[in-house]
């Protein structure tokens, strides 16, 4: 099989490298373009970027030449790792002409026919695509790094009992914030209780993606939300504690059971970045922990655990998942993965 | 004057360090006695102890011998940093045997006839004292350090506006765990979501600390708490997410007023220990934080910000206090000396 | 092929968890017994084990009972992880009960008869194993994990240009202490210039492992060693800054090249755990580090960088290795590799 | 007394903070005025600032006018932390205007008419202040922060047994490198063995710091020095393995007391910011560390510790010294002290 071009705009950025690093030996997809600033146009990608993940850049990406975020790129597809403050026209251009846009970028997640994709929990959102009035390009978006996680916890309950009600309290990975980011001397034996637009994002983005698909648009769901955002000292890893209300009793053997028989139709399809087991369960009492689950089925996993009764809603928990994996540039894989395999890549 | 004699119980713990660093150059009471178990006892306090304290041992400390922990101290007070697996016991011991006993453990803060004091908010619950059978010596506890932040901020809303419910999230320094505590491996680069026991003190304390005595004995008050607690890599500090249900309602800028005039006897009345202004709340959208806040006023005061909205209860706030200090051997000293001051200690 | 059955001695600590880990899936040995302390012997491993690595338990470990570390295990190697408390005796126990004993502790390292063995650097070493007076059981081991990382890149400078003087400063990981090993109190904001015996290992070791068998002995390696050890807050990877005075002049080139060429019998024999390049040369001003480069070649390959003159001896240069891989438990595993195929395990 | 004015040039960066910090109820000096970049100028510094140091901003510069760094300030003395990118002209142009500068930034310290001050060392560099052309401003310059701690540990044995060779490795700390300086990305479960000039900063300061004053120039010192720097995560506190060669012989007791009996002109003249003890040696064998022993006489003093036998020079031992109080913005203090009590300040 000939692979599928793909380029990553904002290439030499946080998402970017994540983007890279995981495109590398995908069976389907192949980078042959980075994009990113004028400033680092013309150079070669391992003299642009500074390189901080933990394996090396990929032999076949170090000397690829970086072009500007413009619609001239040789490729089908673009991953888009740009910064929000860039990213809305530039992805339109884009689709403009004829590009496949996967975007991790917020801009566009809240335009009217844009999926706000999650694929185990949305898939069907894709027909908003039809009503894009690109020509043949178009745009997809993935969710924000903290909602993600979250909303794949959410998921179950909502299918098998009903949320009305949902408070969260974070504590996200330093990576969230892109590189440089956070400043060392802002959070060495540090907390620091707030991240910009982050509340807002957790709690309008799971309305829409628990929306319902109905004559060509989203219903959102009916959810009350309140979220509090911190950062903590931890490279990767988004661990969040959650109380539900919910509209149908549960027992906790239900909610156990809810999360560990959940499946999308990335499993059913079998995609190659989909994780065999999108939610796990951990009995014991001290997890989930970052630096034990965060890699989990390769960072695209979902990790939960604490289910006890809350004394003012109803339930409460734990989740973590892998911020720049399942919470960005694996996600946004897994959105192109789904594209594929639905044939909305041709 | 002549200094009151005090000795302190489980004096080479963290707690019971922190006893000794902020009792040198108390103007009412002289460390006169340290205590701890059968293997320190004989040495001299120096070669007793781990010191891990940012200043030096006190040099009047440092030679004095370890003695165990028997009512055969010579001193009026005692200071209990002891360990829960055996501070009870040897508590009422000293009590029977007419000491006066301020303890930092929880093994008593729900006898009946023992005040859960946190000057500030119930000095009056000293009342309880007189029903205490121990003959001249009596036990006074102060709260769990997560519950104390949480509570301090709870009053002020508790008086004017009424509380029916309140969720919190705490993100919890490793000194509160104790010495050597939680292991650097299980915490470098993580956070982990289990405290023993925790959750359970902040559901139940505050209920005491915020009742009412009548008739002998402390009404509890009537308020829904819901706790998750989690260690992160923080020295000091414990940083908590609060959401609130009011009984009344408020405005921002009353419930801000409301910490900003919360004042209690210990500031009437001037204590030594005491903080001039017992609640700071900071205006700045990223404030309070663990390493910046912690040392206000000495480690006594409380600091809160970020008060907004809370889409599913009423408001959401961050409270930040020094757990060894506030928390546990600051707020210890300074309900010895509203006893010394309130004329319980001859 | 029917694999070799091992047993891992110290099976819940720190090295014993590593252990396990990097021998699920080994093409040639199999985990058939775990032995602890009486402690925990007689329980399920999962239950017995404060397990705290990033991947999940072997499942055919999980349930394994543990057995207290006597020489009736059923299988024919034994690695050892024990405390050097303990290691002593019951690891030559083991050699005279005819069993393979393949060593991380330090109690045998000196001995007269045992190979302190470094696959790449002096497999001829194990000609000493005749030597032994155990019968058919025998004892190998392998360095200190300090002393490692810094002698894989002494090797080809000592073969290819001599050396006279060795100055080191080390800045190691928190996983070389053990579990619970450092408390976080002690190193979060933190460095601890003090490890117990360890500049002593470095000081010495490095010249047996460099020795010449000659007559059934080792004649030492003769240079002069001056290490200075300190606990820095990270996880896992040893780094190093090293200044060697040389015996025959040599250019930067030559040294590198030196380290780009150097090949062991470990890479001659493919064996399974053998890096492709045992020492990599990194020519980016600010590597090594450990977060990046630890898991090099899944933690078997020492990453070095950063080589320029010294003033006072000749070049100096940074080193970094995986302390529990390269470091202990993977050192040892390819230690057991080499002895396999060598023939010394019938 | 009518308090001096002084300004402070870059004064929102982080040493900047640090002089703003410290210089508050200074008994001589009075902060009149704060200067930045243009970027700042003009606002109050309240709002220029990103204030992060753990005592809040002091009353009467919060609200003060942060002005250019040109020579038009109401001020006698500047204290300059300005980027060295830009501090060269600025600093000669308010010297030309009669100011006198009190610089920590490097470019004019090795100008042949520029004290490179340390005033427990060098008080008599001074005069070549004499020999400056700048009318009656003048500049006075201090070393780098992690020249600073290496080169008072060295004095006593300079002159008392002579010195040959030093070879030296650094753990610095995070304040070192400014704000926002390292991105935590970078740092968290890491070591960064690279920091750009400051080797070269190590192995040519102390040779003019310890140099000799004689007809109006300085002699420097003859000593060969290595230096390999690493950057760890450590908030303030630089800690360094110093190995050096004596010219005379010397026991371990001759060498503490050296350190221990060092005492300088701020102790004789008793500066406001002289630490009582400039040296202070800890017998115990895991000090000096940096979160215990950075802020000793409030972080004025410097720590030793660990000296033992040096099998490849003489003698090995630690040394830490805060490095933005006595490596920065307090030595910079304690000059301009010096300067005004030896009547260089009219």
């Amino acid at each position: 099989m000939n692979k599928i071009k793909v380029g990553v705009l904002g290439a030499t950025g946080s998402v970017g490298q994540k983007f890279i690093q995981l495109l590398e030996n995908h069976p389907w997809f192949e980078v042959t373009e980075v994009a990113a600033s004028s400033r680092s146009a013309g150079k070669k990608y391992k003299e642009a970027v500074n390189w901080f993940l933990n394996t090396p850049i990929p032999e076949k990406i170090k000397d690829i030449i970086v072009k500007e975020a413009k619609p001239d790129l040789d490729c089908k597809i673009v991953f888009s790792g740009l910064d929000a403050s860039v990213a809305g026209p530039i992805e339109e251009e884009f689709a403009k002409n004829g590009y496949i846009v996967v975007s991790n970028s917020r801009n566009h997640r809240f335009d009217e026919d844009v999926p706000l994709l999650v694929p185990e929990i949305n898939a069907e959102h894709l027909e908003l695509i039809k009503t894009q009035k690109y020509g043949d390009g178009f745009i997809v978006t993935n969710p924000n790094c903290s909602t993600i996680g979250m909303v794949m916890a959410l998921k179950p309950l909502y299918d098998n009992f009903g949320i009305e009600a949902v408070s969260v309290v974070t504590m996200q990975a330093l990576s969230g914030a892109g590189y440089p980011g956070v400043s060392s001397l802002d959070i060495i034996d540090n907390v620091v209780p707030f991240i910009k637009s982050e509340e807002e994002k957790m709690q309008s983005e799971p309305l829409k993606i628990l929306g319902e698909y109905k004559n060509g648009k989203i219903e959102f769901a009916d959810i009350k939300i309140s979220a509090s955002c911190n950062r903590v000292p931890v490279v990767d890893g988004h661990l969040e504690s959650v109380s539900v209300k919910l509209k149908k009793q549960a027992t906790e053997e239900e909610i156990i059971k809810a999360w560990q028989n959940f499946k999308g139709i990335p499993q059913e399809l079998d995609l190659p970045s989909a994780p065999k087991q999108p939610v796990h369960y951990f009995f014991e009492n001290n997890f989930p922990q970052p630096r034990i689950h965060r890699n989990l089925e390769n960072g695209m996993a979902v990790s939960v655990g604490r289910l006890r009764k809350c004394p003012v809603l109803d339930y409460k928990f734990m989740v973590l998942s892998h911020n720049t994996v399942r919470g960005a540039a694996g996600i946004a894989i897994l959105n192109a993965e789904l594209l594929y395999k639905k044939g909305y890549i041709k």
